[in-house]
């Protein structure tokens, strides 16, 4: 009765070949991490679009989501396992025009795209970190965008953008450093995790730790389909539910069954309605692209997301920021509800900087920030405009 | 790092002491299912409160939800390893007024508190079913109620009553049965089963399906603390989640750590947020009370909920109800949002029957049925004197 729904895949291998992406080694200058570890040998990739001017004021951090990476545009290819996740928003002539902006986005810290994670190599034994790779927090991602600005000469961005995971590092961004961040595009995020987005991330962890062939994290040796593709999987179609809507659902897939299982007459316990082949999918997109490792990390980051943590209360944290802030909502989000980006707009404007709350009519749920970009692109292209 | 967050509970034990229950035992008179098995020696638990008149025209049906049973109303004891799900709602005085209405409740056919299901006898070899338990439907749940009802000698229900999947055998009764239902009150659930409902319950089962003790559903000779309990419990997270909403979240636990893990200096990646230990606590009472192959079977019935299968259509199934329809929706149901429920008071009203949709306005999502008794009993006793 019980199949293997997956096709055999293997255990994530740390070895990627490099495409466009460039690569910074912090070597010995360690990063101290919230949590009180410190890494060494510290590698962060990026990418980067369009040239820095003169007086380098038109550079653009864009920030990334949970299993994104700092490939925003480009096709598929050597070192890119995806086109580019924002690909039709980010280019020449288009939402955010690389012949205006020099664009840069990173693989974030704990990450599987080229970034140290815990599928690195720890620098003590050349062996992969695995378990012993230390808790992240969104704060830690943006210690390491700090270093790579610096490194590229970037002093003050003109703006921070990001939707989901990649809001919270924009909000990071503008109270932890006010003077180097212009303007914020934050997008289907919020302030603070809520309990009930805590309460979906720990489920998919739960069903990580499960899964035998997690084996406590330190998997990397496994053979082919022996590694945890099966915890991976349901922690995904966790977080594919609450990305999507109600009504999305039912208007692709309604109720129909993809199979019958050719054991019984009918129904059986194991037969697949269509909306659960879609699952299938996309765990299984996840698990030959993704390390489970880092998708348990960087979930834990999220759910430890509160920009007031050691500030002194919400309202003190985001008194610091004093960058333009365009927020943005989706009305069908169940994840990160339009309420989140109206309170992080009405946070920021005590501040007397300028704010703009734009709620986006979509039926695509937390996606549509993916998805919609004709109703994305405009108000960010405005956006970068009305500010300097 | 792994640990086990549960304590030791055993494999579910078919040995059940009986308590106030009933049980009707239908012998050598098979039911047949409509995945095209039989089901031989089937035995009903239930229970009763009040007296039937002597016209037999004050019988109350009451249909339970996915992890209830046949106690409505009462004490926890022997028998009945938790107090009355609809306690204070009926009873002597209450809104169902047993003094008034004989009121009937039945553990659900595939259940697990003393209706025949997978952790019952088979009776060729006297082995529990197991993987062996056919899959059942909700109408195959109404086969064996129909059977109890001719037992009682209620030719005829004043009024079915149920929520959530209880609300789906109300429905199939007044379909099925348009002659032997007199009104109908079907609270936050659905015609159809929605492909995000679906969604979520292919979660719950294939994290059961990943626990190793799971063994294909054959656990029931498994040791103490070697049953499937981890599986069942993120099965019931996922559940739980989805039966709360985001305000009721955050009010009750907002972001807070419950505890610190001692190996860490700070946060760890397995160190608990309140509402995860809150999670964990529902799902290891769980487990206590259910089995893991009940918890499957049924969840799997609610998925393949549709009234109109077979039946030509919707719209050709929901004209066969006559009965005086009430439907009670909840503002913050996210598992089977109020236009659910405004989609039945719809179709059926086309009959030309007595319909009503009354909406309740709690922050309690899904469970403010089990919940929010002051809003919830006021109706029904109207609409229990309104119709005949």
């Amino acid at each position: 009765m019980q199949r293997t729904d997956y096709p055999a895949t293997g255990a994530w291998s740390p070895a990627q070949p490099a495409g466009r992406r460039h690569f910074l080694s912090f070597g010995e200058r360690a990063v101290a991490l919230d949590v009180g570890a410190t890494l060494r040998d510290v590698i962060v990739a990026y990418e980067t679009w369009g040239t820095l001017n003169a007086d380098q004021s038109n550079a653009i951090l864009i920030c990334h989501a949970w299993t994104g990476d700092s490939h925003v545009a480009g096709a598929a290819g050597e070192g890119h396992p995806t086109p580019g996740w924002w690909e039709g928003l980010v280019g020449p002539g288009l939402a955010i025009d690389t012949d205006e902006w020099f664009v840069v986005c990173s693989n974030v810290l704990g990450g599987c795209q080229g970034t140290t994670g815990p599928a690195s190599l720890h620098p003590d034994d050349g062996a992969p970190y695995g378990s012993r790779f230390p808790v992240i927090t969104v704060r830690d991602m943006v210690r390491a965008q700090v270093r790579l600005a610096d490194e590229l000469g970037v002093r003050r961005w003109h703006s921070v953008i990001g939707g989901s995971m990649g809001g919270m590092q924009a909000l990071e961004w503008a109270i932890t450093y006010p003077d180097r961040v212009g303007s914020l595009v934050a997008i289907g995020t919020c302030a603070q995790a809520t309990a009930q987005q805590i309460a979906w991330g720990s489920i998919g962890r739960r069903a990580i730790r499960l899964d035998p062939q997690w084996r406590g994290g330190n998997y990397y040796d496994a053979a082919v389909g022996k590694g945890p593709w099966q915890g991976l999987a349901i922690a995904r179609m966790v977080a594919q539910v609450t990305f999507r809507s109600d009504n999305a659902f039912t208007e692709r897939f309604g109720r129909d069954l993809a199979d019958m299982d050719a054991e019984n007459s009918g129904i059986g316990l194991w037969d697949k309605f269509e909306v659960e082949r879609y699952l299938d999918h996309h765990g299984d997109r996840l698990i030959r692209r993704f390390d489970t490792n880092s998708y348990l990390l960087i979930g834990k980051a999220m759910d430890l997301h509160d920009v007031a943590r050691g500030r002194g209360g919400l309202e003190r944290a985001m008194a610091r920021i004093t960058a333009s802030t365009l927020t943005i909502g989706m009305s069908s989000d169940i994840l990160y509800p339009a309420y989140q980006q109206r309170q992080i707009r009405d946070l920021v404007t005590r501040n007397g900087v300028r704010t703009e709350m734009v709620e986006i009519e979509s039926p695509h749920g937390h996606d549509a920030f993916l998805i919609d970009l004709q109703q994305v692109g405009p108000p960010i292209t405005r956006w970068l405009h009305a500010v300097d």
